[in-house]
């Protein structure tokens, strides 16, 4: 049975490419990278040429890229650290003083839980903004619920299960203006559309390897410089002083040659995941008519800053007067055709429950448990997404 | 040049036996461990076969099991998870209390920086026990320190400088008693010793899998059944709900492979380490003389649970009356030379320092600056310990 893989938001797989990157520092060049000797001369070297490579691709300054585990540790790493330096507490024990974080409802898992963990263990207020029936948020609620106290706003750039694009340049503008922290997880951006640290106005924002054909297990946080933040990682003096812990330096090196191979060759992927949207919008319209509904922002084919979906996802749901079968079943037929797809995120560990971001645009707990994410990656072919349209059908009637 | 490395207690070359258990999960079987479809239950079957394999390698359930990013992080998660725990703060605000945490002077910068931490940012009680001459904490002082205020007890198994192995059952027999909470740090004892957590009776256990020829990356925290603690790194349900963050599937595949072999080889592993560490002893006596002052404690050639050393490091000084040469400049032309050792750990990220270690035993600065850590590994032979006291005894006359 040939196999086809439609889940790439989920993880995707190595490039080759990168795999041959990282092979010699799973080899001969094993060295720790704080070690003075040699071995770890090599490892550091590539590691600041790693650091070099990222920060150019995302238009940052070196200096403001750190290297964590990944983006769920990058999201706590900036989050925790935020507010933890915000608490000024001194050794004699002073008063825990209350302070105001803003996010949103449809952030992914790792930013929700660190959030609701400052909140319920530490007591800082915490309020989610809604968001409108396309998933962003209402830049004029943002202006309301913004405070004195407020001083961490973090909204994802792209969701991760829609692939809506928050406009991360405006709320920028709301929060540089108060001097507000403003943190943005661009873990499902980067390598979909073009990300420029200085044009955002960011303050930290997070990205992963694993979505960019590169291995699992490695990350980024950007930091912008001047930036208050508590080290999260305690330990050795590895990244500047900012998270401790033995270099990841084959993964980095994977990392670095998934950016490296993304400067080639990001514009005709765009472009190929463009094509595979319109051509999957297509077909599920003509084969399935009005029994499908795109839960996905309608999108155009130009890529440029002002982006306001991801190309390469489609989220859709069954009309349930119209298709009789539950989408659970769907997903499980589909997989047994050899067909992987998605029902919400990855990141609930297993368990089909009703999406939290389906539930924000509008859905019911019942509708919210019928939708399929469908995500395309370097490797896949408009012939994938002809035989998911073929069986997808076939399953349905 | 013969490249020669002696510098096994920073990070261990790849066994090639673990690299090719990891390739087919950077190849084919990328998925991720958390999706229900096909690619995804592969890595999870992976999974949980690794954690059953390094659960009955140190004698604890699986359940008791779970995988970080390093070592670093497992320091992190134990201290932090424990302490945040034991805060109690309710979402009102509730006043910070302060609690008591006991620890020792020559503990791994993972676990004093995130102590300090604990102290400076959120106002707990940290006290540091002294150690005796070999290094080994005075179990009478902790029976002396601790108070109805300790909740943390965190003292390492063995120290990654001295090599140096604690009396852990004896403490955890004195904090047993009083359910204060143990936490060690076994990254360097793991393969060197036989490691058993009910004997020991610590809470929890840091391991780390690229002391042990597998990958750098991935770690694992021992959480012994019942403990209440807090989630470090907030995310997914990954890990039973406890470490969010994707999988990192191939070095957990390495990790396992490194542990299958260590369950065949730990006892000739062992053997030749006691073997080199011999002959360096002996060569050092011959060639040196009393120019040379073994620092980590003598060893016997039985490996059992009582060890009081490990048996693939040895750190020695020089007496500065008799030695010339400064032990940077030793240290740099050994590596001039392809010989790589380590002054003190690798941990401290490049930079050489009086080691906080050595200060402890008794060391004056200058002293605790002159010290050369050699640890041994699997592929070493004896005419590499041959080679470099050739090299260090021409250097230095």
């Amino acid at each position: 049975m040939k196999k086809i893989y439609l889940d790439n938001a989920a993880t995707t797989p190595l490039d080759s490419r990168v795999l041959e990157a990282m092979l010699p520092w799973l080899g001969e060049n094993f060295g720790n990278a704080s070690s003075v000797h040699s071995y770890g001369r090599d490892a550091k070297v590539l590691l600041e040429d790693a650091r070099d490579t990222l920060a150019a691709f995302v238009g940052a300054l070196p200096s403001e890229i750190y290297f964590t585990s990944g983006g769920t540790e990058s999201n706590n790493f900036a989050l925790k650290g935020i507010s933890f330096n915000r608490l000024g507490f001194t050794p004699d024990g002073e008063e825990l003083r209350k302070y105001h974080i803003i996010s949103s409802a449809i952030e992914h898992s790792a930013v929700i839980d660190s959030l609701e963990y400052l909140k319920n263990r530490f007591g800082f207020e915490l309020i989610y903004l809604q968001t409108d029936k396309s998933g962003r948020i209402n830049l004029n609620e943002l202006e309301e619920k913004i405070n004195d106290d407020t001083f961490l706003v973090t909204v994802m750039h792209s969701n991760n299960e829609l692939g809506v694009i928050n406009d991360i340049r405006s709320i920028s503008k709301i929060t540089g203006g108060r001097k507000v922290h403003l943190h943005t997880d661009t873990v499902q951006s980067l390598g979909k559309v073009r990300l420029n640290m200085k044009e955002l106005g960011c303050d930290t924002a997070t990205f992963s390897a694993h979505k960019i054909y590169a291995p699992k297990g490695i990350g980024a946080l950007y930091i912008k410089k001047g930036t208050n933040i508590d080290k999260y990682i305690h330990g050795g003096k590895q990244e500047r002083d900012r998270r401790g812990g033995t270099e990841n330096i084959a993964a980095i090196a994977g990392f670095k040659k998934a950016i490296e191979i993304l400067k080639q060759e990001m514009q005709s992927d765009i472009e190929k995941y463009n094509k595979m949207r319109s051509k999957l919008t297509s077909l599920l319209n003509e084969t399935l008519g009005d029994s499908v509904i795109i839960n996905s922002p309608p999108g155009n084919e130009t890529v440029n800053p002002d982006d306001t979906y991801l190309p390469n996802m489609l989220n859709i749901s069954f009309r349930p007067e119209k298709i009789k079968r539950d989408p659970e079943t769907i997903l499980i037929k589909l997989d047994l055709s050899g067909i992987a797809v998605s029902s919400g995120s990855a990141c609930t560990s297993g368990m089909i429950q009703p999406s939290h971001v389906l539930k924000a645009i509008g859905y019911d707990d019942k509708s919210a448990k019928s939708s399929l994410r469908i995500s395309f990656g370097r490797f896949n072919t408009e012939s994938d997404v002809e035989e998911f349209v073929r069986v997808l059908k076939e399953l349905i009637n």
